[in-house]
């Protein structure tokens, strides 16, 4: 089911919808489509048109993961061209970081273009401000500190699927990132579908080889989501990719977040990381379709991303 | 004032409590002290010894700084000794990245030995644990998305503060946090002061010298809060250092933290990174106080935090 949180027309109260087709069944007053069971309620129909969606759950933790191996190869090529584009932790756990969760907003805010150190005391508006197409797994089943989940019980903890735009400002993120990763780069907002699609809509696939074969704690048999993705620039699609290219699964990626003993919580947001296939017209970020060369996003571009089953991210720069 | 959130002996319905030499004034039902105006309320009054202390606060963000030159240098000199030890960045903004918020633990919680990949495939205990001393500090006052804080009001957005351990599993983080920060060598908790200081009962004085001057967007007298801090590991003071060494100012951080128009909400939590001073047992870490060659916390250490004024933080490796 799709699922999403909207308020009528002339309205300020939220209420949790279910998406069939052209209509929203209204399943009555709530902000979170997190906070109780969906499935068997009926209710209104209202024409989807005259709805507005709103963030569909309140984010706890947003992590951001790197699993897809033809970005990180491209961007270890374009940022490291004298050493292995990918770091030797690459292959072996699926690297993440956690973002800012405070910043994530439904698909359809406008985004402000972020200011910041550019170079080194060079303060202003981002001159490389890009999009990343990203899957995001929504957790609606929360874990115990202390207590690993076992990566065969790990989609145990999902309950569904979003579409991510990790805005990401390349000139600050460039000056700011050594040694502890990005943080104001990509702070600014991150944007997500403003629907969730229940994890059982989306169709999985055998998933790419993995060379060398993980580790115990990670080891299942690979699979991916089999979901067509694009990416439209000013109403022109610049990239068409899919999210079965992924190396690292969702499941590895709960086991590993918590390998350690962290703790999920219900609303955590898992994001895959951007999304690139192997050809030149598959990549999720400007950055790499245009080889760090430009152009970035102008003022009063608009982006869009898509996916098949999932709810759209619209966003301008203003 | 000190307020905090306790249950009374053999119960466990949460109170909103201030704290008042050896008593604790019962300010009545509440789970976080930001919830409202806890000033002028009087309440009964509890031995503060019949009184379990919970987490003061739901914590939103999570950020930790990096804001001590000692504790940067030294790190730099230990990991990066053919390269300067500080990086480019670290004079023109202050460093940071997002940590776990939903790891963050009340000073007293048991902390679990976490697990990880210590090097390419070897997955077992980390054999590197460490404590980290660290002064937080809490948002009471949250701000708009697109609206970043100026630097001479940054301080009207600050609650209060609170000890902080940021307990870091150095063999895990090592082999992970190239190219995106660290992420599981840290995530698997983070202990906190079990009642918050309100920042008008820090004493502050002149900052160091900042050089190069900071951009405009930070520019501020510096100022640094005089809180005395020491680190006990099992019953022996370690480690005797002071606040007011800090390089980086709170009020620069919030407006770093909001200059590409990140918003604050009410419960972030902004964390100094460890604080070192310029003496061998001035420093804030094992790794530092040992130059990495151990011994490390073992099962059953005790390390305590303690800082005037504040809450200290216990905790005990199991």
């Amino acid at each position: 089911m799709k699922v999403g949180v909207f308020t009528k027309r002339q309205s300020v109260t939220r209420h949790l919808g279910r998406l069939e087709g052209d209509v929203v069944i209204d399943l009555g007053l709530g902000d979170s489509v997190l906070s109780r069971d969906l499935v068997p309620r009926q209710g209104e129909e209202v024409p989807v048109a005259a709805v507005q969606w709103h963030l569909p759950f309140a984010v706890a933790d947003y992590v951001d993961f790197y699993s897809s191996l033809e970005h990180a190869t491209n961007m270890g090529r374009m940022f490291r061209p004298d050493q292995e584009p990918l770091t030797p932790n690459w292959r072996r756990l699926p690297i993440g970081y956690h973002g800012r969760s405070g910043t994530v907003v439904a698909g359809g805010t406008e985004i402000r273009r972020p200011s910041g150190q550019r170079k080194a005391g060079d303060f202003g508006p981002s001159q490389k401000l890009d999009f990343e197409l990203e899957l995001g797994f929504v957790i609606g089943k929360p874990s115990r500190l202390g207590e690993p989940v076992p990566v065969e019980r790990a989609l145990e903890h999902v309950f569904g699927a979003v579409l991510v735009n990790d805005w990401s400002a390349r000139d600050i993120q460039a000056f700011e990132y050594v040694p502890l990763g990005p943080f104001l780069g990509k702070s600014f907002a991150t944007s997500i579908s403003p629907w969730v699609t229940t994890l059982d809509e989306l169709p999985s696939v055998v998933g790419v080889d993995q060379d060398p074969a993980p580790p115990a704690y990670l080891r299942i048999d690979n699979f991916a989501y089999d979901v067509p993705l694009e990416v439209e620039l000013n109403a022109e699609v610049v990239s068409r990719t899919n999210a079965r290219h992924l190396y690292w699964n969702i499941a590895q990626q709960i086991a590993h977040l918590t390998s350690n003993g962290a703790s999920l919580r219900t609303g955590d947001l898992l994001a895959t990381g951007t999304i690139s296939g192997p050809g030149e017209r598959e990549r999720g970020s400007l950055i790499e379709l245009t080889w760090n060369e430009g152009p970035f996003l102008q003022d009063g571009d608009e982006v869009v991303l898509r996916g098949e089953g999932l709810a759209e991210v619209r966003g301008r720069i203003v």
